[in-house]
């Protein structure tokens, strides 16, 4: 017994208490089963309870019209499109896509739309979304329900309806009424699956001018958007400066980063090692929820930082179960455990059925691919071979000469020895030159990192452009700053924009 | 066709080139099936043929006596243990844990040893090893092959052979020898799986304390370690603090930030997720070989930094197949296509069958539970209730007199307000008061960021110990640059070992 409690304690506070040996023998929580009994995982059993649920529902609903689709229950939100909850445009022309042979036949593309238009048709701002998001994001009229960016669009908001007509679309490829893989292929009466083409960022954005083109809009007031919205806002301006008046990149980028690959490819890995996913052929059967889940809980690490978690989790422990005895030991589960723990399962939890699978796949790519540096678009036959003339300076020119423009905020100074791609960069966003264009990033992020956003600023001044506007904000919440900071974000953003 | 080009291009370029349309209409590579084929997805197929090959040696190797392990073939490397290749010293009498109610009825552990042990057993340095490390640290005259630390130890190297006896072990729960789930259960016959109980890194060092019984090492030269290596060092001056002569804890940290955990929890959910895994229980079937791939792809994201994959991939593509035209736009595919992602497939690849998946949950775990805070080591009934009287004042007392002590090196100052845990790991690391102690950590380490290494500098500070040095690297190797910096890594531990 001693000998129990030497190896327990300290030596040092074990000897000096040898007299109370058995008050203080350490007592254990019962809820863990003993190493005798089989061990129990709720978290893997979850995963098992969800699959038995959804197979349920899919026989019980065998006779309707739509193999695998049901009603009610735990479908996928995406399977049930509403359209009385949202417009729908749809546009009969093929459409041509940056990496596709064969253009797509014709597409469907959702939005929604808050103020109301000019008689002018001047005040148009198209706001683009980030990876996962639908065009609500909003309550309106139809879908009173909150958007995704609810706190910043509505009278006197940063997108002030009094003021501006705001369009937003799901985006090409995704799954809340635009067409992406989840939609039915004309060709064969089946859904695309993984036989829809790869896309590019300037896919979705030449199906977004072809709504415009519909609701007669010729030039947009502004072009704004956050995360993957932001690459959008960028490749509006970038495909037609001449119908652009100005440009909001929020925690975006113009070029992504190797890390922020990394990160995506670890969710589309996990995703696509379920085995229900079936190479992208699943929309008769059950969809990968267990991957999709896995896949929320990695991007949700990357949407939050540390320093967020260390005040909002630190190191505690989710409630102990009642049948606990506290004075005992907390026994350890290998199961969501830590409220870190508990909170990445729940934002899984939360997802795994919202959002098509292959939607998540193909979009992500298309942000691993964005890249707008000279050189890149050039290889996309993009732009063309040899550089269109241009009143501004080249900036790919050894002496640098614009770098000399870019005076900065007076929160980061220029780059003493710019990175080789930042000419080239420079060299690709000469399109925007002439565009104001607000760029602002958040410390704390490690998707989208600060270094990025200083990359978007520089590049734009680099070519030649005055009227940058940065910001960077401190704080803890990283890249999903810009779903919580209205002071904040929201303030630069009507700044900018009056 | 003039309305593709206009598509593809910016319009005002293709307008001014509306001569030569056909040379520039974009041509694709016919790599990738177009829309009408099925699509394939090699890295997909991947686990799929590996499972096979997995299948097939277990059917050809169903005679041998124990099921499932076979003698060759891309059988797990754990399942082979060749003790002809290290020590291994088995412990006969029970091994009280942590968080368990029984014992460890006996355990195993392996073990090496470099240099020559000094007449008066004092040269002796107990270097600890990472999660998934074995005690292989460098070569052998048994096993002459690299070890993980190969260029940090030998004559003249960071731990000098011809100085120093240098022991290292595989760490409890572990797969290269010592006990953990793969090991047998005596009490059953069969491989312990998930009735393995709960890990504490302190049970790992009571284990290592017996190793040294054994050898009648009454005390310790240094503990040496990095990663949880360094968890482990600090954890032996804690447990014995009369045992060990000097500290050292690179990258490592005294108490588990919730990203650490939140990135840890990622890899046992992928992994936990893999039907083969089975609650654990797959030594006689085939092991969640893609899940430990998924689990390896998440880990190498925090093992380096994003500035190194700048540096190292940029943006580079995997080499085209050589079917493809040079001159056609590259499609990309859905599988690896970066070079950021073969590298994070070939590191997943690797390593998927080289280790337990079992172990890496537990050790994990354990890792993840770290917190030496004196609340923290109360709850586990490892400090007393009422704290030892002791020569050094009382960190958690309101005045903070010895935070005055944190000289701390010129590279950071003191913290002008200590978060409220920092008094706590003070007190908590009261032991280690006397113990000279080098801090060492890397500021691109994400998964123990260089927060955490200062708050370890500055918790001993407060303890009391005036002989801490805190060294901080700069570098883009992250986590991973104590197993490549030999200059700066092995020169601090050199200096201050000496």
């Amino acid at each position: 017994m001693s000998a129990r409690l030497l190896n327990l304690s300290r030596p040092s506070i074990a000897h000096s208490s040898l007299k109370s040996i058995s008050k203080r023998l350490p007592r254990f929580s019962a809820s863990r089963p003993v190493s005798s009994c089989s061990p129990s995982f709720p978290c893997v059993e979850a995963h098992a309870a969800r699959e038995s649920r959804l197979k349920e529902n899919s026989r019980a609903s065998s006779s309707s019209t739509t193999p695998g689709r049901t009603e009610s229950g735990p479908e996928p939100a995406y399977a049930r499109p509403n359209p009385t909850s949202y417009n729908v445009y749809h546009h009969t022309h093929p459409l041509n896509l940056t990496y596709s042979h064969e253009p797509l036949p014709s597409f469907d593309i959702a939005y929604e739309t808050w103020g109301s238009i000019s008689p002018a048709r001047d005040n148009v701002i198209l706001l683009h979304t980030g990876l996962s998001a639908s065009s609500h994001a909003a309550s309106t009229a139809a879908n009173p329900a909150d958007g995704w960016w609810q706190k910043f669009i509505g009278p006197g908001k940063a997108l002030d309806t009094n003021q501006f007509f705001i369009i937003c679309t799901n985006v090409l490829g995704g799954c809340y009424g635009t067409t992406g893989p989840s939609s039915i292929d004309p060709t064969t009466g089946r859904p695309y699956a993984t036989t829809f083409p790869i896309l590019s960022i300037f896919d979705m954005v030449r199906a977004q001018y072809r709504l415009l083109d519909h609701l007669k809009i010729d030039k947009l007031y502004a072009s704004v958007g956050c995360s993957m919205g932001a690459m959008q806002s960028l490749a509006t301006a970038w495909l037609h400066p001449d119908r652009v008046g100005k440009v909001v990149s929020i925690s975006g980028t113009a070029r992504s980063s190797p890390s922020s690959v990394a990160m995506r490819y670890a969710q589309r890995s996990v995703l696509m090692a379920d085995p229900n996913w079936n190479n992208g052929f699943y929309y008769d059967a059950l969809p990968p929820h267990t991957g999709m889940k896995l896949a929320r809980q990695i991007a949700t690490i990357t949407y939050r930082s540390g320093p967020e978690w260390d005040q909002r989790f630190g190191r505690q422990f989710r409630p102990r179960p009642e049948s606990d005895d506290p004075s005992t030991i907390r026994v350890p589960a290998l199961c969501p455990d830590f409220l870190i723990e508990t909170y990445l399962d729940h934002q899984g939890e939360q997802f795994c059925l919202k959002y098509d699978a292959n939607s998540l796949i193909y979009i992500s790519k298309a942000m691993d691919l964005f890249d707008m540096t000279y050189s890149a678009l050039q290889e996309l036959k993009l732009a063309s071979t040899t550089p269109s003339a241009s009143s501004s300076p080249d900036p790919s020119s050894s002496s640098h000469p614009s770098l000399h423009k870019t005076s900065h905020s007076k929160s980061h100074p220029p780059p003493l020895k710019p990175p080789p791609h930042l000419s080239d960069l420079a060299k690709g966003l000469q399109p925007l030159a002439q565009i104001p264009t607000l760029v602002l990033g958040v410390q704390s992020d490690i998707l989208f990192t600060v270094e990025q956003q200083r990359e978007v600023a520089d590049a734009l001044r680099m070519a030649g452009n005055d009227n940058v506007s940065y910001y960077e904000l401190g704080g803890v919440w990283g890249h999903d700053t810009f779903l919580i900071d209205v002071l904040n974000v929201g303030g630069a953003i009507r700044g900018f924009l009056s």
